[in-house]
């Protein structure tokens, strides 16, 4: 692996975290990104301002050195904090044990960490403002064009890493090529983000460790906090139909709609008409793909080959261990790339489609179930359990933000666990019931 | 709708067929192909030889005149022949009438009659050897490229028919639009053709108005008649593993295969292992896509927005009635272009999906089921309740085959009639028991 020459497209989350892992194998990375530096200030955030990073994240940043780094600009949020149309307020913890939580960072600031952590890794050189075109697979040559210059450049290289997003370049010359499995699809909702700004003294104008969701069946809002006392709201609305983004076109209208399924929230966001018409409505892609390679000379990280919906706060972790997945392929086929290549996909893709599904499932309990009492009945007769039974009861939303069993493995294992309880309850409702059977003959044969 | 520019793109079966249809609504066309006029000789046959025609077929065919002229150039196969691997022959008709058949036909020769008829229409222009290399959607623009010359050039019309096929240039660019579903899948299974020649005296070696099927479990072969006595075998194999493409690479290897798995094929097939291992391997992609126009500038027809698998006959014949209907749709909209394509992309593509989904579940059908009495069992049971009721149960093959009921319609109905026969059955068991009871107890009175 010493001296392989890489070319990594997009310095994303997943790029530019792999550009780090490459070079420490001893590979030459060259990243190059679309977008401007964002050392030298220019934003690097895509459509989506924050984002939560949990278990497998951490657990990746870790692996560079940058765990500590990222925490110390997050918020962590210890749970849900659900918000009725009546304005009460109920918090539902996320994790089982105290320490239990999950990080909300600005993907600005975090993707410029990793960069930054990148251009100090002697192995990696980046290039910004430099759009990828084209890429040929088979001779691993990506051809390029800087924003600034008409002339396009063909940069050859040992292998290709397409981190390169939900509407990666890479991926969709993959796509072209025989018996490649591909999906896109989109829910028929979208979203929009506002700010609810901090607070005139500069504190959380709600509770600050929490995510806050206001479920509101066919539609949602949530908010996330910023260092700076701000929260990042995010409406997950329909595109059209009754209570959907076309329907609101005019301030009175946002007003009077707010007014009645948000009330809590009009007054936290002072310009509210002003924000909702000028911030963008953007959709929501999942993509599935297989296999991940071609052959030893390309292969996918991240949204390029699994973009998921934001449901499960998973998107950025999953790309994130897509990279430590990607680099113990390659330690553990130390001399065959394309062997490498081909087990990460074989053995990664089947959980991230579980996530893909996880995410979307996510979504109706969000916007539905969070605001029903089965629901935090639920909740808590698995908190319960797991309290009776640690290592036999975890529930699902822990093992996928507090562990790194892999995705398809946490869904099988909280069926078979939900499995395992239906079975014992009725086990001892039988025996409950046999000894009743016994104390009733035993007292009619006393009468 | 008179004088409306349209330039179409792909002059198969699909294509083809559209591009008369809409010179008869008074449209001009521009029929632009890639490949060679079929009426100068060269052949259009794609990778698939010959394909079976059936009632949605005809019915188009019908549509434009050309119902008798295909029909005499087609051989009518009444059912299935199942060759058992002991060389016993099994004879499944199709049809729930002495007249149904389905018809196999030359692709070649099919698409030669379109395009002829094409080229009598005074409306349409024909361009062969003209590539589509780019389209742009919002102005309705095909980027063209002659396969003699380097030049490109931009076609303009007020709006563009896409009928090229499964990898389809213009779904591929109607793919990055927002909120476009997409989605390709390959199956395990790919196929190989190769040719059953006629007998010495020029009959047929095998029953000529059958299509022959030899089911082996994990794989099959299927042959169909050509009206030169010969007959098209396609194997249908997995690409990998034990009786796969990839296992059988020597002329012994063939030779041995075939005499375990297809005895009584072998001596019809005088070059088997010479043909086997010249024929290339092609694979089998499904896609589907959603929505399948662009405001009133683009749609979609044909396999460019939903190839199906070969298993229930019906690619041929679905591209076909995307024809009618989308004609239908133009005729029901004369003013509306957009509001025609979007009509006609809501409500075919839920129909094209069912087809897809009963396509590759036949594939299951065909290599496993066949061979089995229950399926006889089951095949017989449905010919005997369509005699009792006609009007009320007709099996799902005889919707799709030989009626225009949408193809999801189709499978609904066939749904609702087993419920009602096991729902009949149930009453008829219920009524014969309570019969014998009442039987029962009046001998024990008696007694």
């Amino acid at each position: 692996m010493k001296d392989t020459r890489y070319t990594v497209v997009g310095a994303g989350l997943a790029g530019s975290l792999m550009s780090i892992l490459l070079a420490r194998q001893g590979g030459q990375v060259r990243l190059v990104e679309q977008r401007s530096d964002p050392r030298r200030g220019s934003k690097m955030a895509g459509k989506s301002i924050n984002l939560a990073v949990s278990h497998r994240g951490l657990h990746a940043l870790e692996q560079v050195g940058l765990r500590q780094e990222i925490l110390d600009q997050a918020t962590p949020m210890r749970g849900r904090m659900i918000h009725a149309a009546a304005g009460t307020l109920t918090f539902q913890p996320y994790g089982t044990k105290a320490g239990h939580a999950i990080h909300s960072v600005s993907r600005g600031t975090l993707n410029r960490a990793i960069i930054q952590a990148a251009g100090r890794e002697p192995g990696v050189e980046l290039e910004f403002d430099c759009v990828c075109r084209d890429v040929d697979l088979d001779s691993a040559t990506v051809t390029v064009q800087d924003r600034s210059a008409p002339e396009v450049r063909h940069l050859q290289a040992d292998a290709i890493v397409g981190a390169d997003g939900a509407f990666s370049v890479i991926r969709s010359r993959l796509q072209r090529t025989d018996r490649f499995d591909y999906q896109q699809s989109y829910l028929t909702h979208g979203y929009k983000e506002l700010t609810i700004p901090a607070t005139s003294s500069g504190g959380f104008a709600l509770e600050a460790h929490a995510l806050h969701i206001w479920p509101r069946g066919g539609l949602m809002m949530i908010a996330l906090p910023n260092q700076d006392g701000s929260f990042t709201c995010t409406l997950f609305w329909p595109f059209t139909g009754a209570g959907s983004f076309n329907a609101l076109t005019t301030p009175a209208q946002v007003m009077d709609f707010f007014g009645r399924v948000f009330p809590d929230a009009v007054p936290l966001i002072p310009d509210l008409a002003d924000q909702y018409l000028a911030s963008s409505t953007n959709s929501l892609v999942t993509v599935r793909s297989r296999p991940w390679n071609h052959g030893g000379r390309v292969v996918l990280v991240g949204d390029a080959c699994h973009a998921v919906v934001p449901f499960y706060g998973q998107g950025a972790n999953a790309s994130f261990e897509d990279c430590v997945l990607l680099d113990q392929a390659m330690r553990d086929h130390p001399d065959d790339r394309a062997a490498a290549f081909s087990a990460y996909s074989a053995e990664r893709s089947p959980h991230t489609d579980a996530l893909a599904d996880l995410a979307i499932a996510n979504f109706v309990e969000m916007r539905d179930a969070t605001a029903s009492r089965l629901f935090r009945g639920r909740k808590r007769l698995e908190r319960v359990l797991h309290r009776l039974a640690p290592g036999l009861f975890i529930p699902l939303y822990s093992m996928v933000t507090f562990t790194s069993i892999p995705y398809g493995e946490a869904v099988r294992q909280a069926r078979r666990q939900w499995r395992t309880v239906i079975l014992l309850a009725a086990l001892v409702g039988l025996a409950v019931l046999m000894v009743l059977i016994w104390i009733l003959v035993f007292i009619l044969r006393g009468m």
